[in-house]
Order: C-alpha cells, then sequence, then structure tokens
C-alpha cells in the first residue's frame, strides 16, 4: 500500500540505493539520473522516511526552541519570526513551553532528536545552557542571558533603552515617575530594573520604592500593579514589557483613566500588539525579525562548528512614540 | 564524551541489550534489573537517542499543529492546550505553519517523522485530509470542518452559536445590525455567515448587503469593517471571530465611538484576550481547553486504530456577556 523507494526505483528504471542517492543529492548520480528518479518520485507521490534520513545522515532537520506560554503575546511574537526563518533555512520547529515554575525537561531537548536549541525563557541561573554545552547540542539564547554572559547569545541592550525611556520621561517633566518591573531571576527584568533607576537618580531624579511594583511578565502584573501604584497618584509609569504595560492599560480603561491625560504609560519590547489603535503603546525596542534572524544564524554558525569562539549581539533598541505619552496633568494646564 | 547505553550497561553490570530492553519496558527484564539500569542511566545522565527509538518502535512521539500565524491571537489560545495535553500524553508539539496563501508542505508531514497531526487550518475544499488519509497518517479537524465531513473532527456548532448572538441582538431591540464575516472557504466562515442571515431573518428581521463586510480571519479585517460599516450607522455589528472583533474595539476606539454606547460589538470564539478589560468583549464559544483536549483524545485513538469508524464531535458554545453589547441608543435615550 505505502509507495516505497522501490517502486520509484522500478518506474525510473535504476535501483534502490540510486533512488536514495538522487533524493538525497549525494554524490555519484548523474544529472539526467537524478532528474528522472525525481519525476518518478512526483508521479508516485513518494517521500522519503525520516526516521531513517536520520540516522543515516545524523542530523533531523528540527529546532527546539524554549519558550513561555504562548498565551503571553511576547511569545507568538518572537517564535514566529524564528519559525519563519527556519522554515526558509529547510528546518522544523518543535514547539518546547517552558512552565517556569519548573524546570524544562531536559531528556526531549537532548535525546537527539534536535539539531539546535533555541532559548527565549532562560533565568540567570539556569543549569539548561550548561547543560547544553556539557552534551555538546548547540544552542543559542534569545532575549534572555544567563549571569555569566558566556554563551551565544543575541540580546537586547536593556540598559540604554531603560536610560532613553528615563530620558523621555524627564524631557516631559515628569516629577514622579512610578514603575512596575518584571522578575529580576531574568536578565531583562534585572536589567531593565536596575538600569531604570540608576538612569533616574543620574538624570537628577529618583524612584522611590512606594512607586514601584514587580512581579512576572504578565498583563496580570501589569493591571495589579496599576491598581496599586495608582493610589500613589504617579504621573507617569514605565512598565518593564508590553505586556505588562498592555495589562496596565486595560486595568486603567477599567478604573475610567485617561492614558496619557491622567498617566504616561511607557513600555519595553514593541511586540506588534502594541500598535493595535486601543493601545497606541508608546515603547523602545529592536525589530523582532531582526533579533530572530541573528539568533538563527548564531545557531546554524554555532552547528557548523561546536568549537567556535562563543559570539554575542546586542541589539540597540529605539523609541517608538505613539499615544500613551504626554506631560504630567498639572503641568499641561498650567500652559493652558 | 558522549554518555552510550554501554557505559550504562558497564555500570548496573548487564549486557547491552539488557540496557535497551529495560529502559524501554520492554519484556524480558526483571523489575530488579529494570531498577538497576534506570539507577545507571540517571548516575551517568544517560539519554536514549530519539531516532534510533523511532526505527525500532515505528513512533516518533512528535505530533504535528498546522496552524496560522501565530500573531492572530487565535492560534496561540488553542495551540497552547493542545501543546499542554500532548506534553501531558508525552508527546511533543511540532509547529506546522500554515500561511494561507500557498498550500502546506506536505513532505514534513507525511514523511513518517509525525505520529498524527492535528489540523487547524483546514478550508473546506483543502487536500490536506485526504492526502493524510492515502497515506495513512492519523489525523483530527480541530475548529476547522471540510465540506464532505467525513473524517474525525472537534467543531464547534456555529449555527447554534449565530442563531444565539441574533437572539440576543434582537432582544436588545436591535432593529440595524451589520455584520463583519469571514471567509467563506472555512467551514468556520460560511457557517456563521450562513446561519447568522438566516437566523436573522427565521427571528423576522434581515441582513443588507450594505451592512455587511467580509475578509480574513484578522484584527485588520475588524478595523477595516468597522470603518466600513460605521458610516451605515448600524446600532449592532455581529463580527464572524474574536480577532475580528478586537480589531473592530480598536478601530471604534480610534474613531472616537463609544461601545456599547454608540454601538453594540459581538464576537464568536471566546478567546483568552476577550476577557481583559480594555476590550471586555461579550462574545460566544466553547472552552478551547475542552476543544483542544476532545482533539487530542480522539486523534490518539485514530493512531491507536486507524480502522475505527469516524468520530466527530460538535462543541454547543455559550455566551459570555461582558461589556460591548446594550441596547440600541436612541431607545435607551428614549427610556430615560
Amino acid at each position: 500500500m505505502a509507495i516505497t523507494s522501490h517502486d520509484v526505483a522500478r518506474l525510473a528504471g535504476v535501483s534502490q540505493p540510486t533512488v536514495s542517492r538522487a533524493l538525497r543529492d549525494q554524490w555519484g548520480v548523474s544529472a539526467s539520473t537524478r532528474r528522472k528518479v525525481r519525476e518518478a518520485a512526483r508521479t508516485l507521490g513518494y517521500v522519503p522516511i525520516q526516521a531513517g534520513r536520520t540516522l543515516s545522515t545524523q542530523t533531523s532537520g528540527r529546532i527546539g526552541i524554549v519558550s513561555a506560554e504562548l498565551s503571553n503575546p511576547f511569545y507568538p511574537a518572537i517564535i514566529e519570526p524564528v519559525h519563519d526563518e527556519l522554515a526558509r533555512l529547510g528546518f522544523r520547529t518543535i514547539l518546547v513551553t517552558d512552565r517556569g515554575h519548573e524546570p524544562v525537561e531536559l531528556e526531549p531537548i537532548i535525546d537527539g532528536s534536535l539539531d539546535g536549541v533555541i532559548l527565549t525563557t532562560t533565568d540567570l541561573d539556569s543549569q539548561l545552557p550548561y547543560e547544553l554545552r556539557r552534551r555538546g547540542v548547540p544552542f543559542v539564547l534569545l532575549n534572555r542571558d544567563t549571569l555569566q554572559q558566556e554563551y551565544d547569545a543575541c540580546v537586547v541592550n536593556n540598559t540604554v533603552g531603560v536610560w532613553d525611556v528615563a530620558k523621555l520621561l524627564l524631557g516631559l517633566d515628569h516629577q514622579r515617575i512610578g514603575a512596575i518591573f518584571g522578575p529580576d531571576t531574568a536578565s531583562t527584568g534585572l536589567e531593565r530594573r536596575t538600569g531604570f533607576a540608576r538612569a533616574l537618580e543620574r538624570l537628577g531624579a529618583s524612584l522611590p520604592n512606594s512607586l514601584t511594583f514587580s512581579g512576572p511578565f504578565s498583563s496580570t502584573t501589569g493591571s495589579q500593579g496599576f491598581q496599586y501604584l495608582w493610589k500613589a497618584k504617579p504621573t507617569a509609569i514605565f512598565c518593564a514589557n508590553d505586556v505588562i504595560a498592555l495589562g496596565a492599560l486595560s486595568e486603567a480603561a477599567a478604573l475610567g483613566v485617561r492614558i496619557p491625560k491622567d498617566v504616561t504609560l511607557v513600555g519595553f519590547d514593541n511586540i506588534p500588539m502594541s500598535s493595535w489603535n486601543i493601545f497606541g503603546l508608546t515603547t523602545i525596542g529592536v525589530s523582532l525579525e531582526e533579533m530572530a534572524m541573528t539568533a538563527v544564524g548564531l545557531l546554524t554558525r554555532r552547528m557548523e562548528d561546536t568549537e567556535r569562539e562563543v559570539q554575542r549581539v546586542t541589539m540597540q533598541p529605539l523609541l517608538t512614540l505613539r499615544s500613551t505619552h504626554g506631560r504630567p496633568r498639572a503641568l499641561e494646564e498650567e500652559t493652558r
């Protein structure tokens, strides 16, 4: 019933090993034979079996991407361009979801079924990169880094990003600035928190503890944080990522707080949803497509040469000014 | 350098074939030997190679899920519970993205690297289910059906759903009802469009062509459709899915149109984002978790017995009343 390489061989008038070689583009097969075999395979609808191919070529054509909950819109936004770039290069994408509260199961990643791995949810003290390197599995860190910064990685310059946000807010004459931060266990969370506080300080402002709130990178953190901070009446709130900012915007809508009239909100990452009219979020970030392509490039070069020097790319984020920032209300009314 | 089954055999004091059998839970290995081998494997950090396992057991442990752009929030919302349920059963999820404008590449799906496939983007006339059945690849249709309705499927009762929406709108005394529909090439698009028009008619109302707009299931369709329909001043708009409705809500915000004061908006699917405060979308749908679990159940039973009778599950959707529906403005002002 199933069509085999023997059927193709019969139709093409060649031997079965020739069919294998022709379909795998191996040496010792003339162009005309190759054409004949491919035509026969097409006619019969023959497709070589993948598992056999794995054992003979030692590659699986599959790349794993370790990411968090897909319901967190940052992850689809980064997985999609990674998937597209991998597909363009002939790789398939295996989804490995990191639930955060329990470590990613190691076995499916290191059992030889993947040619490489892209890590997007690495914690600063994660053991996964160490385990992968120890076992010779090629991988790259995307967006999140480890404390030692010793692996191939494509990350955002968070320090520059939060500095630019601080300058924007102070340039608009905000004095009572609050912030909703992510977790200190992630490089993005830690760098954005400490960097933002330091930037305000260097620029002559301050960030009192009473005006900060922290939680996981989720819209729930944004809504809880906004609810909490709003009582202290800040004139601007920096959210450590867009997902938090979207949650904060949503909570502001529920409370009848007008953005940016009553309070300025700025995010980080520039995920596609931030540009939706209903959000119009002012935010800072890099091109997620470019970050995805860069990470895939680092990974494929590592797959070609596991001994090469570690390569790290830090991308410079850019401000995207939309409609959630403005001058503080009191000052705005004064000037009128 | 890499740890092999021979190392495990040496440590456990057994032969290499015994190690293989013990780790694969095969017959002929005593419980105590099994325990000894597992302990040795754990001590050494040994993980069996996946590709070898595939050839010997004829399963890959991998399930493909064919879905559309992840930036369309419906797909992460359905992929996530599918992925979780598959992981619970010990399967890994392979992401296959259907770009819509070109057919899904058949080879990666039928080359034996997948134990089964979940189709979420099937068009009514799609050839993919036919090809999969012809080649004996187990699959299930999730959410979208084919015209012949002849394959294992878990779908929503769209006809009942749009009937309930029509009753809701007429019960609120809307007379000028518009709709933004999806594509007629998808069962969901076709059933929701024809079903909604028929329901209005049976309930004594009508849906003039001038008050309808159609496009792909995307937020862009929602914003364009809202822009177009708004000129004709309907008092209520049914959106054929939540993603369209979120786009329409976003466009309403940009145009300064108040929802539901100026116009009622209702969606379909009840994706998680619809419950965000900023949207608060009134919509109808089934539990996506339950739909995912049901589809995975149908698929695994098909994998166990490819000859069994076709099984089709139609789930009944329920209205979720949030904050985007109300009485028409004119009537509302009259009663005051």
